[in-house]
Order: structure tokens, then sequence, then C-alpha cells
């Protein structure tokens, strides 16, 4: 049963108990191959990390191990988050574009279409050489946004936003545009690498496409000579763009809706995950880059709202350049500032990951993710520690992530007695 | 998540990853009375066995107890394959005659009407005595088959042909056949239980329940004395037919389609089980009628194919034959042949059955069946043994077993990344 499917037949109760939903962004992994005689396998990035702290709360809780979408199915983080927070991932996709626009605090109207845009390094042939153009600093983007600009298409008005590094997103307002389009990011790099087209994936986005199609060759006009002086890329190479995940705004239910949760807040490092919350109608709290500057505004606020979401995003991040070493430095450098979540004494603390991200994978992965929930009103199972070869003898088994809202919001006696 | 419902919203990769699913028939079991000290109570069939190959695949895999259709549900062979192919069983389910035809070679086109035939033993007034002709042999049922074909009816091609044993198949092609008929198959023997009429179950059905009950009537007549001197009955008793399963050309997706497998092949002695293969797209790999022959047909063509179903069909009959040690003997045969799957070196080998026939029981049953694993991809999990007081231990926990497809394509890599 999926919380928002389900949600929609229950009755809540706004009783002021507070929940924290702590996400460990990719916090599953794999094991290495030597074997340890701890599990009779090698280890994980989990089981390796020496983690008291959060052993501790999957000791005093009830454990499991959560599944994003489907068995087998490795999820995008908007999804992944989505599921988290109660929704059927797979029905209420939202594309790229939107998650970024909502990220750096941009909104849509209905019939506004949004896209990602990267930053990237062309050859002088038109060829893509690097899709992130040198992993370009925050500030420079902001220059080339401001060049891209003074793009001016007839009938459209475009809004250009810088997101970090060499992302940044467009919002297109005008009449007809229906963003059903293939993306211009070819997904590779090299001498015989060009973007595509893009390409209305039905005949009612063909106008929306024309305008796409336009935009980037206008700013592949502008930036071209315009970036020279602001971006240092090798010899020869020149900046351009690239377009992924074409967007409307997403029609999707608010979490206030759902569950009568009247202040929802949202602590994140990256501007994709404020995204995902505020299209579910969560604040976005102020906070810095640094995992303690995220604790500090989880102090600040934690009087203020109902319900934090709280997301650390670097273990992913660990796990996607394939470092296992340094997944398991973050792993215990976060696990230190574990007992702040307890200070505050919430009703509900749940820990959770949106997937796996394993560093002999170096991806997002389908692998189930260790759950942990403590609550005055769960009842402990016998799991002692926080890891998948411990939470996988977890109480709760195997389950779908979706379900993690409604395991949260009945610990924090939200969820009304169903039926007489 | 039932994986052909999954299937239609995820996006699949040809990455020519080999998966070979190795579906061991009825491999579940009940324990005997007697208790062991390993499991605290008697053992089952698998319990008992000396299995150390499968035994070391489920060490180095994940496992868990696959439920085939639904909790207390035990299945037909049918839909329990479907259910392993990733197919909702309970929405597509397929008539045993079209089962038949297709796993005798035969096709059907829109609108035929097909139908499994029994050779039966008959008492002079008429009551079924033996629904399978004293086990018929396979040479003399093609002799019988013969007969059949010299029934005219107006307005139908009638296309007859022998399965195996006392089983044929019938195939009816005309105007307005709707086959949703009852059977005449009674299910039962005695002095006082005679062949039903075959009923219309909706009123479309009436013109095919007329064109059925006169195929039976001449079909009788013609065996009565055509029959004698064929079938060796004990005295008395002449041979006539009993039909069970009337149905239509089934419609259902094909694998390739859904989950972007190009090459599918199927490995079975059983004519039914090359049926389903062949309903969902599958090539059928000639194979001899045992085990070893199996094994020598899986070599020669593993190279021709990305995903190969691997069926045993003994550990089944043994069990619906109530022989205990006769099915333990099989599975000990069939493990010291599993060495050989692995030499292949697939990038998933599954090891599923399609449903439990304990010995005790002496029937398909609906207890949840034993799973295994492997792939380099794989995180395993704490089990040691292929069994089901191991499995149950599994990661995987309790699972339908229409999510294996999803687990065996994610394992090979061969599910996109879903979603931004």
């Amino acid at each position: 049963m999926i919380s928002s499917e389900a949600a929609s037949q229950l009755d809540f109760e706004d009783n002021g108990s507070k929940i924290i939903l702590f996400v460990i962004d990719g916090v599953g992994g794999l094991p290495l191959p030597e074997k340890s005689p701890l599990t009779k396998r090698g280890l994980t990035e989990l089981e390796t990390a020496h983690t008291p702290n959060l052993d501790k709360l999957a000791a005093k809780g009830i454990t499991g191990m959560s599944v994003p979408v489907a068995p087998g199915v490795a999820p995008g983080s908007g999804v992944a988050h989505l599921a988290l927070f109660g929704y059927d991932p797979l029905r209420y996709a939202i594309g790229r574009g939107a998650i970024a626009a909502y990220g750096v605090g941009l909104d849509m109207d209905k019939g506004d279409m949004a896209v990602r845009i990267n930053f990237a390094g062309y050859s002088p042939t038109g060829a893509v050489l690097d899709r992130r153009a040198g992993r370009l600093a925050t500030e420079k983007n902001i220059e080339l946004c401001k060049l891209l600009r003074e793009i001016k298409l007839p009938g459209v008005e475009i809004v250009i936003q810088t997101v970090l590094d060499y992302r940044s997103v467009a919002i297109f307002r005008g009449e007809g545009l229906h963003p059903h389009l293939s993306d211009s990011d070819p997904q590779a790099t090299g001498e015989n690498v060009f973007p595509h087209e893009v390409k209305a994936l039905d005949p009612k986005g063909e106008h929306a496409g024309e305008i796409a199609n336009a935009f980037i060759k206008a700013a592949n006009e502008i930036l071209r000579e315009g970036a020279k002086g602001i971006a240092d890329l090798p010899d020869g190479q020149h900046i351009g763009i690239l377009t992924r995940g074409y967007a409307d705004r997403p029609e999707i239910p608010q979490m206030q809706d759902l569950y009568k949760l009247k202040r929802l807040g949202a602590i994140a490092t990256y501007p994709d995950y404020r995204g995902v919350a505020r299209l579910v109608g969560m604040d976005i709290v102020y906070t810095g880059h640094e995992l303690v500057g995220e604790f500090d505004a989880l102090d600040a606020v934690f009087q203020d709202y109902d319900f934090i979401f709280f997301h650390v995003k670097k273990p992913d991040s660990a796990g996607e350049d394939g470092n296992f070493s340094e997944k398991v430095r973050i792993l215990e450098e976060l696990d230190e500032l574990v007992p702040r979540l307890e200070a505050l004494n919430p009703d509900v603390i749940v820990i959770a990951g949106d997937h796996s991200t394993p560093a002999t994978y170096k991806a997002h992965s389908w692998h189930p993710v260790p759950f942990a929930l403590v609550s005055e009103w769960c009842r402990p199972d016998s799991v002692k520690g926080f890891s998948e070869s411990e939470c996988e003898h977890g109480a709760l088994g195997q389950f779908p992530a979706a379900e993690v809202m409604l395991y949260a919001l009945g610990h924090a006696r939200r969820i009304a007695k169903f039926g007489a």
C-alpha cells in the first residue's frame, strides 16, 4: 500500500507531534571482495564505518530494508525522494527541469516549460568534449547566465537561473508549449559525439521543440565568443549548452493536504532536493553547504515544524565517484552528529536512504536500503546495528520506500483509527 | 510490483548480458513428522537431500521465498510459470487447451478454440473408470489421433495432435467459436461417474458448446470399436475421450517487447512448459527427455540466447506421486549437474521453483518456494544453503514470484535508471 494512495482513505490527526526524516543519500552499498568474519562476505561501506550512534538508534528502533521503486530498478534522485515522501514513484514522475526550477526558488505557472541546462565544452566542429565544462564554478555560471538572458524569442518569455557549478535552469513561458521533448544532451562525449536536435515526442510538442532548438542555437552563438574570458577551457574548446528534462508544472498533491501536516520544512544543501521538497509543499530552510551547518539549521527551526526532511548528500557523491574509503569517512563524520537529532527529542526519528550508491558500482543502484525508525511507540526488533547485513533481519523486512510516511505518521500517532 | 505492469513504465537496455532461469518444478516441500536437530522440526525433501552445489549458489547469492500467485493459493503449472516470467498470474490466465496446442508446436489464429483431450477408460454404461486409459503409451495415442482426424463437422476445421502419453489436443477453426465452456472431464472416476455435457458458461458460447458436444459424441463412437486392438484396457472397458480447458488464442505481451530481451530460449522436456514458453515468445530448444540431455542442450545453445528458461520436471512428478525419497534422489541427481550452469558463466543465475509439491501433500501447494539469485552485482545475504528453512531467512523475504524477472533483469543491468 503506497502512502499517497492509502492517505486518501485515511484520517489524519494534527496532534502536534514532530517527525524528523533523516535521508542519507545513497547510503546503501555493496561489499568489497575480501571476506570478513563479521558477515561471511566482504563488508559494505556502512559495515566498515564505525557508526555507534546510528547503531544505537537501530538498536532502539525497528528496522528493515526499503525498496526505492521496484525490485531491480535503480531510481533517479527525484523519484526516490518522492517515494520516501509517500508518493507512488511510478505514478508521480516529475521532470528534471521542474525539479531544477523549484530547487532554485522559481515557480512555474500552468503552461510553463522548464529545462535543465548544462554548460559544456565543445570542440571547434561542435562535438561534445566535456559535459560539465571543467566542472565550471558557480560564479562563472552566474556570468554566463547573464549572457543567456539576452536571448529574445518571439512570443516567449524566458527565465534563466544558475543552479550550481555547471548547471542552470530555464523556464519558457508562452502559448502552446507542450514539453514532451527529447534531450539535446547526448549523455556521452568524444570527437564524434554531437548534441542531439530536440525532437517532439508527440505532435503536440512541435512548437515547443522549435522554441527549444531556436534557444539552443542562439545560446551557442552568444556563448561561443561571449564566454571567452569567463570560462577557462582547454585550448580549442569553447562553451555551449546541453539541455535535459523538458518538463511542465507537476500536478502533485501537497503533503499538507495528504497528511494534515501543517508545517513541513526541508534542510538540504543541494538544489535538486530542495526542488522536490518544494514541489510537495515543504518550506526550504536556509542552510549552508556543510554538514554541521545543516544540523545548526535544524536546531534553529526545529520548533517551527511538524515534519522536517533532513538531507545529507555526500555519501551518494562518494559512491558515484567510486570512493569507498571516502564514503566510509563521511558516514563516520555524520554519525558523530547523529546525537544532535536525538537531543531535539522528536516523537519520531526515521533514518532512511533514497537508494543505494555502492562505491563498487559507482552509480545509483536498485539494492534495498537500510532503514530504522525510533519512537516511544515502536516495537523494537532484535537488530542492533545500522547496516545492510543487520537491517535485512529487521522486523519490517523488505518494504516499498513509499510506505515510509505511513510508518512515520503512525508512530507519531497521527493516523486515526481506521474503520468502525 | 508485478514485472509486466512495471515493465510498461520502465526502459530496458539490451546490453548483451545473459540470464539463466533454472526452474525446479515443485521444488518446495513439507517436513516429515520425525524431528531433526537441524530444523527443530522434521526435514523437507530439500533439507534431506545432499545438495552442496545448490547450497553453494545460495551462499554466494541473495535468497528468499517466492509466492507463486497469492498467499494460500496453489497454482496450476501454466499460471505458476507465467508468474515466474513476470506476468500477473491473476490477470493472464491462459487456458489449458492453448498451452497444450502451443506445447506441441501448433499455432492458433484469432477465433480458434483449443482443448486438451484425455484418452480415458469407459465402462459399458459410459461411466469413467480410468481418466488416463492405463497411462496410454504415446505410440498408441498417435494411432488413436489418426481415428479422431476422420471426424468431420459442418463449418469447422479440426486439427488433432498427440501431446504425450494419454494426452492430446484439438483445435477447432470456424465462425463464432467462443470457448467459454465447461469441461466434460468429471475429474473423478467410478461406476456412477459420467462425463459432463459441455455447457456454455455465457450465451455467446452456445454454438461452441454444440460443436464440442458433437465432437465428443463422434469421437466416442469412432473410438469404441476403432480403438480395439490399439489400446489394451481391462476387460469390459473401452476407450473414449474427456475434454478440459476450452481456450481461445491468448492475448499476452511477448517477453521480447516487455523486456528488450532479443533472444529467449526454453529448455523443457514436457510439452506444457514448452507451450507456456512459446506463448510468451521463447524459442523451444531441442532436447531429449533426460536431465543430462537438457544440460547438453543448454551447452549447445547458450551462446545463442540472452535469456534461457531451463525447466526440470521430475521433482514435481515425485511430489505428486507422494514419493518423498524419490524426490530427494532426484534433487541430489540434479544438484550434481548444477556446476554446469556456473561453468557457462552467465551474468545472472536464478534458481527458482514454480510452486511447492510436497510429497506428503501429493499435489501442487501454496507454500512459498526457495529462491536464490547469483550475480556479480548481488548483495549476498547470510543464508548458506538452498532449502525452505534457510531461504526463509533470506534478504528478499517472502515476495511475489512475478517479481522474479525484475530481480533477474536488474542484476543483469538491463533496467535503465528510472526517473530524473
